[in-house]
């Protein structure tokens, strides 16, 4: 349907949370993933490798919502016909469902070019529209039976099949795979890979006493020269020789991949649009989930990669 | 069903969220309002009420959060035989749908006594678990379609039929009737009503000079002697003779009646269970709607009715 009609409801459902189970064996105990997408570009990698995850697709929502530009009209019909594909397709390759929203807020900034969002006076109004487009996704998507939420930018065109599995059986509160880019080196003249994702780091001295001095809309930026943080990024910890399941505790994530148990989220922590402790989006949510007693971890060897424009 | 498996769902559904209003004609416009109350003991005064609203009961959802306890059981079976009764009677009373979750934290008090819930030392332990509470229905239950949500809790045994079109009436994000209390004046020997909801009001220089001394995690409460903040109370407000229409801007909001535009919530706006500027729960909220540039409002003349115990 494409009307804003609500779906034929039962008259009444119940719940029993306790029954909601989130666990190290999520499969075994049919727990219910849902996979969320803030999609501006529609990249067709994205898309076949999440059809490959090994996670049942009886068992994974899909929730996405896509700004109302011009770039996000056509993202919108390159995932409708995918989708339509999919959920047409073969029973065992099809999601339990999928929610598309189109945002009813004109996005910020039009320009999309990773130049471009990334010049620091650009990103706290940047990354405010985008905490909100999150929370919306969110709190409109959602149900009784999540027990899982798999935050997964568009733009993310490579990750194991198994990802959810892996992640889920650290057992954790909210986990980061560390997200790298593909780049050709020409220094070296090679293929090459480096990281992407600044937003997973670990705290330090000299970024709390930054915020300390700062006024009390001001947030912290991680990645820019003029503001140097001296935090530990995860981006850096990233070693092939290294045991590939060290896991290591953040104090800051990353959204463009990221496995939350659902009670998390349940019991408020959302994405801050607004100088939370100074910070933002996802690494106001790191804080504010923090501040509800839930931990989060990073693994610095388990890669994915995001698309290099 | 009983069980937690999600029901059959499309396999897509596709929103446009700018065509989901909230006007002050709902009606008109067929929007949804999504009823939340969290629930630890059932009064059938408030059930009879619900049935009689006039907003057409097919545009509107309800949903329950139940606690664990003893109490939150035999308050579940009262709600149960009646959602049974109105669910299966006449089609113009039956509501869209009913969502009653179970929750699965065990409640800080068990005592739910008047007196006990309001000593100050068990306030902040007990507003914490009420956020969580709230969110948790909130996450769990606000949908797509929802345009409006109308807090009310399970207590308030009056309150006119035409209460939601009454206040989306004033097309404002945020609005709370005046919470009253019918008492007997033993000193004037009749039956009269006094201010029970302290949570509505009007931020004072005191109570921010306050806060600006607190420890970071210290909250403010209102309604204490040993803690007075000279703020200005709605419940202080009301005014018989005066326009009943009267509307005050406020700075904290109580829950136990208050519609809510659904986009302020889906801007990311919860219920902090944790210190937000010496703030928690309904409080906060209004804190964190004001943060995400939200109003909120209050009709001091417009009364709703909280059980005397
Ligand atoms: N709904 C929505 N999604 C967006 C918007 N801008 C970017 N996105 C998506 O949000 C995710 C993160 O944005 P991106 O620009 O890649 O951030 P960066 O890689 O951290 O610079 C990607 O999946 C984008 O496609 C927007 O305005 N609205
Ligand atoms: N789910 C849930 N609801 C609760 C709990 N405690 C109280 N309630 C309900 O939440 C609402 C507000 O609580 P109440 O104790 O009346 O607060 P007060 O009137 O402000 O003192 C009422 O509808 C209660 O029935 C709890 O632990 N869990
Ligand atoms: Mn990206
Ligand atoms: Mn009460």
């Amino acid at each position: 349907s494409k009307s804003n009609e609500p779906p034929p409801a039962p008259p009444v459902v119940h719940y029993y949370m306790n029954n909601l189970t989130n666990t190290r064996t999520p499969i075994e105990n049919s727990e219910t993933v849902l996979i969320l997408t803030p999609l501006a570009k529609f990249y067709q990698e994205y898309w076949d490798n999440l059809l490959k995850i090994s996670y049942p697709h009886d068992l994974v929502s899909l929730g996405f919502i896509i700004p109302k530009t011009k770039e996000g009209n056509a993202a919108y019909s390159e995932l409708q016909a995918q989708v339509t594909k999919t959920q047409s397709g073969p029973k065992t390759k099809r999601f339990a469902s999928i929610t598309i929203l189109r945002q009813d807020t004109e996005s910020p900034l039009q320009s999309q070019s990773e130049a471009e969002r990334h010049k620091m006076e650009n990103q706290k109004v940047r990354r405010a529209a985008m905490a909100k487009a999150r929370n919306s996704l969110l709190f409109t998507t959602m149900g009784p039976t999540t027990s899982w939420v798999l935050w997964l930018d568009a733009d993310i065109i490579e990750f194991p099949p198994t990802m959810i599995q892996d992640l889920a059986a650290y057992d954790v509160p909210i986990i980061a795979p560390n997200c790298f880019q593909r780049f050709y080196n020409e220094e070296e003249k090679k293929n090459d890979i480096r990281g992407y994702d600044f937003n997973n780091w670990i705290d330090s001295p000299t970024a709390r006493d930054m915020a300390s001095k700062m006024g009390k809309d001001d947030i912290l930026l991680e990645g820019y020269a003029e503001m140097a943080t001296y935090r530990s990024l995860m981006s850096k910890m990233y070693d092939p020789q290294a045991d590939p399941g060290t896991k290591v505790k953040l104090d800051g994530v990353g959204g463009a991949a990221l496995l939350v148990k659902a009670e998390v989220h349940r019991d408020g922590a959302m994405f801050p649009p607004f100088a939370f402790y100074h910070l933002i989006e996802t690494e106001g949510f790191a804080k504010m989930a923090n501040r509800l007693n839930w931990e989060s971890f990073g693994l610095p060897n388990y890669l994915v990669y995001h698309y290099n424009e």
